[in-house]
């Protein structure tokens, strides 16, 4: 999917959400617990429910390899699922990786051609020759680890450049501009440093942002939307345990779709506001 | 598996040597191909054949995870057969994980619980909270991105910090120290930069050092044990494709093992001239 695409399904579906697939053996209804594959189960009613209020998936890795292989088939489901029945969607793997160059090709080939994610997000740590593999393949998308909306943010991120007085986040967004475009490379940048939004946009002013932190983290929707938003909205904003985990009964879906709804119904007064629609 | 335990190992085979298992479907030889899972049938032929000269092996996710969910299931069984054939040995993930908290605990859940790994690599970008996670199990351990042996280490693990005027890698090395112990805790070191391990040992007296990048990426084994050793030695070195991939007909896990030896041939004389054994 090309950038202009995802601002087209943006502008239709009034809505810039992203729905994090963070899903949790631990955390889903009992009942999914006796069909054959529960978190798969889960996925396809939640995806089923919200993708009319929805633009991306985001699956995070970590929650399907902690139950081995067979978490991964149903991921590998879910990805397949999501294709056949709304290929409209962008899907992105929260996968954190990141190598050196001959082994960040095969991360590559695991979530773009083994599977067919959109994009992957990398951490920035090891530098150009660990992302740039993500991004030799047409349409498909590296989403680079900028501003953190964790705690431990502060340890690294913040530490200053004595050459430049950059900080490190901001470093990276320079330096990592050079290795890609705005039509394969987008940033993470968390929610709760929503008061960063203003100076990083200026930073990055055309690419996309994919901002987590919103809801149970404590970041503000308003605060990331004016911000952050740009002449293509620009933002694709995650939401994982607000929306996927509002019931644990056997209404979870329809509940997850009410707040799927709310949030697009926001998303539209501010796509509005920025007269984007 | 404690780091008393990682010193008697290696004083008694006379190694400090990590093999990488990058086992690459595109890279082994082709007779393997009919077996049900080459993958797996080769791993276990390089294992055999180079146990008494290893003290750890070093599976890196990328090559099983980009053969989807079969290439997981071969790598679980490369870790229980490792376990139940030869429990002494070290078992590393090389997975350079890391997210948010709540999310790195379930990747401690992947590889020390689904799994019985020994220790997983981690990328510090995240800062402190997306490590810790992985340090709660006892007698397993984190292995913290330093200093990579890759070309990319140069955009930001060089960077100086303004107010210590200390490189990034360095802040790393310094910080992570107050989070964990030397006995839960080890560092990314790689051979590309052999001149610098003089001054992490200083930084880092106590803790045990992986080191990449020896052989196929061009660091020097001698260089590596002279300035990087401790009292307990302190180092496991890793070589991958200089062993695993020494020849691609039948005969590749003779050859492996032929090469297994010399190296662990170079390391005894390195450990005798260190008085360790």
């Amino acid at each position: 999917m090309n950038q202009q695409q995802l601002f087209e399904q943006i502008k239709k579906k009034r809505s810039f959400l992203c729905v994090g697939l963070d899903t949790d053996i631990q955390k889903i209804p009992k009942h999914l617990l006796d069909t054959p594959d529960p978190i798969f189960s889960f996925n396809k009613e939640i995806i089923d429910a919200t993708a009319e209020f929805t633009v991306a998936y985001k699956p995070n890795l970590a929650f399907y390899e902690s139950l081995g292989s067979k978490g991964w088939e149903s991921l590998e489901k879910t990805v397949s699922y999501l294709k056949s029945k709304h290929p409209d969607i962008f899907i992105i793997a929260d996968a954190k990786r990141g190598d050196i160059g001959n082994t960040s090709n095969l991360y590559a080939r695991a979530f773009f051609e083994s599977m067919n994610f959109d994009a992957v997000t990398v951490a920035p740590y090891m530098g150009e020759d660990s992302v740039k593999p993500f991004m030799t393949y047409p349409n498909k998308w590296v989403i680079l680890l900028a501003l953190t909306s964790n705690k431990g943010a502060f340890d690294f991120q913040f530490l200053r450049d004595e050459k430049s007085g950059d900080y490190l986040y901001e470093n990276v967004l320079k330096t990592a501009q050079t290795w890609g475009t705005k039509e394969n490379m987008m940033f993470v940048v968390g929610a709760t440093k929503a008061e960063k939004l203003k100076d990083i946009r200026d930073l990055v002013p055309n690419h996309f942002l994919l901002v987590p932190g919103v809801g149970a983290q404590g970041g503000s929707l308003q605060e990331v939307a004016r911000n952050g938003m740009n002449d293509k909205c620009g933002l694709l904003v995650n939401s994982s345990r607000g929306i996927i985990y509002v019931s644990t009964g056997e209404d979870f879906a329809e509940k997850a779709k009410i707040a799927a709804e709310e949030v697009q119904k926001e998303m539209e007064v501010l796509l509005k506001e920025a007269q984007l629609v």
